[in-house]
Parts: C-alpha cells; structure tokens; sequence
C-alpha cells in the first residue's frame, strides 16, 4: 500500500480486507492477526482497530471478503453452454481452493465445529453457489442440467455440493492418479447425473 | 442391569456401552457423563471408573460403539440385488441417524471442528461404510452399480457418502414435500448415477 495515498475509509478497508486475503493465502489462519496485517500494511495497530473490530471481527471480515469472492469468480458466464459454464465454474473453484487451501480448511473446521459466525459466512456462501444453479438458470438451463426445482431436487443439489466439496479435499490431500481437468470434469458430469436420480415422479 | 447379576468385566463395560448409547439417543452428547451412567446403572461412580477412562472416555467408548453398531447393520445383506442392498442399508443408515439425530450432530460438530478423537472415530466409520462397496462388492456386484475402483471412482464414491450425509441432514432438518422412502431410492440411484460421472475414460 503506497504509504502517502490518501483514501476514503470504505475504500481503505478494501484494501486492508485484501491484504487480509493475501496474508491468509500465504500463512495459516490461526496467525491471522491484527498485528501482523498492521506490520504488512506499514500503520499502526490502533488505526487497523479503527477498522475492524479486534482480531476476531478482522478474521471474520476477510473470511467474508474470500467468500465474496468465490462466489463471484464462480459466478456464469454467458455466452457457454450450461455444461461447458459449470465446468468453468468448477475448475475456477478448484483453483480457488488451492490457493486457499490452509485458510479454507481452517475456515470449514470453525464452521463445521459449531462456531456460529463461521457457521453464518460458510451456509451463505454456499447457499449462494447451489441456489444459484435454480435462481439465476432459466428453465433451460435447468433442464439441460437435468434439474427440477423441487424440494428433492434441491437437496440433491445440496448434497452434490458436498460431494463436490469432499472429492476436492480428497483429491488436493491426495491426487495421485487424477488430473485437475479430469476431477473437474467429473464433478460437472456428476451434477445432471445426481439431478436424474431425483426420479421419475418428482 | 439386574443388580445381581454376576458378569465378567468384558461384558459388563459391553452393557454399560449400551447403556450409554440408549442415554446418548434421548439426550444431548455434553450431558452424557459419567454420573448420569451410573445413575442409570445403578453402580458407583468409582465402578465406573474402573470401566473407562472419565467421562471423555466413557464419551468416546460410546462413540466407537455407535459407529461400530452403524457398520454393522448397515452391512449388505445377501440374497438382495446390488441396488436392493444398497437401499436397505440406506433405510437403516436414515433410520439410525433419525434415532440418535442429536448425538450425530454433536459427533460430527466435534469431529468437523478438529477434535482428533472424535476426526478418528468418524473417519474409521465413513471409510469402512464406503471402502465396504470395493472390498466386500464382486466384480458384478461393482458392475452392477455402475462403478469402476480407480482412483476416480474412489474418490467419487466417498464424496457420494458426503452427499448422502448432506441429503439426510438437510431432510432431517425439513422434511417438508419428501417422503423417507423416496430420500432413499434417490440416493440409492445417486450412487450409479455418480459413478457414470467418472467418465468412459476411466
């Protein structure tokens, strides 16, 4: 951050919000603290309290911040098929959690052990990624993915989210034998395939 | 327990693990203490000791003996087709969690928040309740549910498991519009469906 660049407070916590993200990428969440965004940023603890609230409210705010971001970067593209979008998508999200991977797993274990706040950024984020596939496809869309919009459907569509989640961290822990476009590939393939077995009758 | 019955250790410390799975299916997982045991089993406090390690150990004897019980009578049965098989032990595995829904929830809220007791526990469990498909399955039995054992297909297979723990927490927390007999037959038929989504090169 040039040090003489005079900004706007919002536009100042962006910055710092990204500084955060970077810091995370690179370290472990854990160590994620005031002190060492203040150090990398070159001011002073008191001015980053200014912005955030303790360490805890910096955490959650950059937790936030990343969330954001993976669903923006996930977000369709016109102008593929619905296929060839969600294979995007996916592969997107896959370098995503590379990059991330120490703060993402450190992310899903505060959430999956019932911390609360945790627990609210992760379901709104990944209700923003699954409820997305009904909200913003059209019925073409939806129907070229095999989906009905039914409450079968969506928690099929839920649950293929978690399968998609689980055969990522799988493979990232070990991915011998499987190339990242293959992975890929399979988990867009695994969407209209868990969306035919919905059944017949719903 | 009648109180004068005279067993051998064993199989004593076997009934007060039942007897602390039927405690843990009525109440919540941080209640279950040694006390309440002993209360329930009408022996000492002390007694109990004898038995298990605290009450940390007393909780994840009980675990163990959950998980134990949860490969077990999923386990398939002969006789059936491979997808009959499948669905029976889907019918039971929603069964067993509907009956201990507050204890599932606690184990997998500790497990996924990084307690490594709890992270083994679950882990042997899910690995036996999926590695079971490859090992115990036939080359037809394979055939027959659509699933090749590669790398791929594992790794397919185990975030199929996510999504059949997904589906059933989703459903369980609204059940609203789905019948159980039509959770299971979907996702009885998810399983197929995923392993055609590893792909013909595979």
């Amino acid at each position: 951050m040039p040090p003489r660049t005079r900004l706007d407070p919002a536009r100042r916590r962006e910055q710092l919000l990204d500084l955060g993200a970077e810091l995370l990428a690179e370290g472990r969440f854990e160590e994620l603290s005031v002190e060492a965004l203040a150090e990398a940023a070159g001011i002073s603890r008191g001015l980053l309290y200014h912005y955030f609230d303790g360490k805890r409210g910096y955490q959650l705010a950059v937790l936030h911040r990343l969330a954001d971001r993976l669903v923006a970067i996930t977000a369709p593209q016109d102008g593929l098929s619905p296929l060839a979008q969600l294979t995007r998508s996916l592969d997107v999200y896959v370098d995503f959690v590379r990059a991330n991977h120490a703060a993402y797993l450190a992310f899903k274990r505060g959430a999956g052990g019932g911390d609360e706040d945790f627990q609210r950024i992760y379901d709104q984020a990944r209700a923003a990624l699954t409820d997305r596939i009904f909200t913003s496809g059209d019925a073409a869309t939806l129907a070229a993915l095999g989906l009905v919009d039914t409450p079968s459907g969506r928690i099929l569509v839920r649950g293929w989210s978690a399968l998609v989640e689980d055969a990522l961290l799988a493979w990232l822990a070990d991915p011998r034998g499987v190339a990242q476009d293959d992975l890929v590939a399979m988990l867009a393939r695994a969407l209209p395939a868990v969306g035919a077995a919905v059944g017949p009758t719903r």
